[in-house]
Order: C-alpha cells, then sequence, then structure tokens
C-alpha cells in the first residue's frame, strides 16, 4: 500500500511535536485556571497539576535528543480548540457557583487529549523499539490518569454538589 | 460565592448543546475517515461507529426533551480542532504504511474527548436528579469506552505493526 516514503517514525516525530506544543499551551492556560477556581482546593490542583506538566515537558524534550532531534513545536490544534473552550465556559460561569464544576469538566477534556495522546506515543514507542521513550511516556501516561481520577473525585464531591 | 444566577442546570445545558454539535460533526469526520481508511477493517470500524453516533445523537434529543428544551448546537471548537487535525495527519500520511495509524490515533483522541464530556454529563445528570438522562447518558459513555478499546486492539495488532 506504500506509495510514499513515510513511516511510523515520522509519525512518532510528528505528534511529538504536537503534543510539545500542547503541553507548552496547558501550561500557560492552568496558570489562569488556577486563578479563575473559586475553591481553595481546586485552584491547588490546577497549580501541582501546572508543575507536573513542566516535568513532562522535559521529559518530551529527552524523547527528541534520543532521536536525535531538536525539540520543536508544531501547533496544537486541538489543544487551542480546547483551551479556547475552557476559557468562554470561565467568563461564562464566573461568580456562579457552577464555575469549578466547569473549570473541572473542561480540564477533564484536556486530561482525556492527553491520556490518548500518550497512549499512541507509548504504543509506537514500543513498536519502535525505543524501550527508554516507552518509560518515559508511560510515567506521563500514569500522571495525566492520575490527574483525571483526581478530577473526578473533586467534581463528586464537591463541585457538582456546590453548583446543584 | 454565587453573584450570577447560572446553575448546574446551564452548565448541563450548555455542555449539552455543545456535545450535539460535537458529535454532528463527528458523523461527517466518520464518512471522510471511513474513505480515508487503507484497511477494510478500519474502515468497517468506522462505519459501525458512524451509525451508532447516530443513536447517541437521537439520545440526546431525547435529552433535550427531558429538559423541555428545543435541541440546538452550539458550535464545539474543540471538536473543530480535532478533526481539523485528524484531517491533516490523514492528508499527510495518505498512500504510506503509517496511514491507519495515525487515523486511529486521531480517533481515539475523538472518542477520549466524548469519554470526558459524556462522563461530565452523566454526573451533573446525577447531581439534578435526572435518573433517566442519566440512563441514556452511560450508555452513550459505554459505547464510545468500548469504541476506544476496540481502536487501541486494532492499532496495536494491525496499525502499528504495518507501519513500522
Amino acid at each position: 500500500m506504500a506509495t510514499t516514503e513515510k513511516t511510523l517514525a515520522d509519525l512518532f516525530l510528528e505528534n511529538l511535536k504536537d503534543t510539545y506544543s500542547a503541553e507548552k499551551q496547558i501550561v500557560r492556560a492552568l496558570s489562569k485556571m488556577t486563578k479563575a477556581a473559586a475553591s481553595r482546593e481546586l485552584a491547588q490542583a490546577f497549580e501541582t497539576h501546572r508543575g507536573e506538566t513542566e516535568t513532562q515537558i522535559e521529559r518530551l524534550e529527552q524523547v527528541f535528543e534520543m532521536m536525535g532531534k531538536a525539540a520543536r513545536t508544531k501547533t496544537c490544534q486541538a489543544m487551542q480548540g480546547l483551551i479556547e473552550e475552557a476559557n468562554e465556559v470561565a467568563q461564562e460561569f464566573k461568580g456562579s457557583g457552577a464555575l469549578d464544576a466547569a473549570l473541572v469538566a473542561a480540564a477533564q477534556e484536556v486530561e482525556h487529549y492527553e491520556i490518548a495522546r500518550y497512549g499512541s506515543l507509548k504504543s509506537w514507542a514500543q513498536e519502535l523499539g525505543m524501550d527508554d521513550a516507552v518509560k518515559l511516556l508511560d510515567q506521563t501516561l500514569e500522571e495525566e490518569k492520575k490527574t483525571d481520577k483526581l478530577l473526578t473525585k473533586f467534581a463528586e464531591k464537591q463541585a457538582n454538589r456546590e453548583a446543584a
């Protein structure tokens, strides 16, 4: 079927650049969301995840290095859309009891994007025999899943009740 | 904290409209992805999920009805970004052995967006005491999770291997 020379390594690199862009966008978005959050607990959760995201960016830089490539971003349009929506909803529900529920939902959409993305990257790294990259990508994947679960717990125990 | 009258019911309705827009976009995108897929098995999976998505749209219409509201879309920007990226990658890897791996990854990002979204909608419907809506939203949530798992299996067994 192959009529061009594009390979799985190309697909991996393209997605790595796109993910690098997504994570950099997320760091900025989390700073805004920390300020926007109504409850201190949610602000703290966003702040903690911003720190984790900075580590995740460093891991991506290590993977670029393993490939002998310069760390470059390729604008992640999906993340732009996700963050635009988060900003809109934050604006719309500002000052209301439903604000934190709205922010948590937006953050979980971002987390799920990353869960899908790191799942693919990890699976491709396995196929390409890049064992050290697999380890790094898996660390991030597990952090994203953990953050998503934390947000679900916060929503069910607090944010959604306060909003209701 | 509440200084405006926005409530959880408003948040639920806003997200319902946004999800209604997302699902309509997905139906069109899946038609394109079915045509783009290199393998018959992947084309079949996309086609099956397009059928499921039509049912999911009907379920959303039922939820609007339960709320006594007209079914209206509010353009889902996040889904626009996700689909734009899927189109770009389909174009870039067209004719290459990595095409299906690329399409599967893009589709899983869409699935994960929906998993996050229906998770929030279901949780809010529970909080609002809308038991019939909870059932409908949960049916869709389980379908999205099942589709995501199917795609992971297809990627690991076939698409990524062919691409490597």
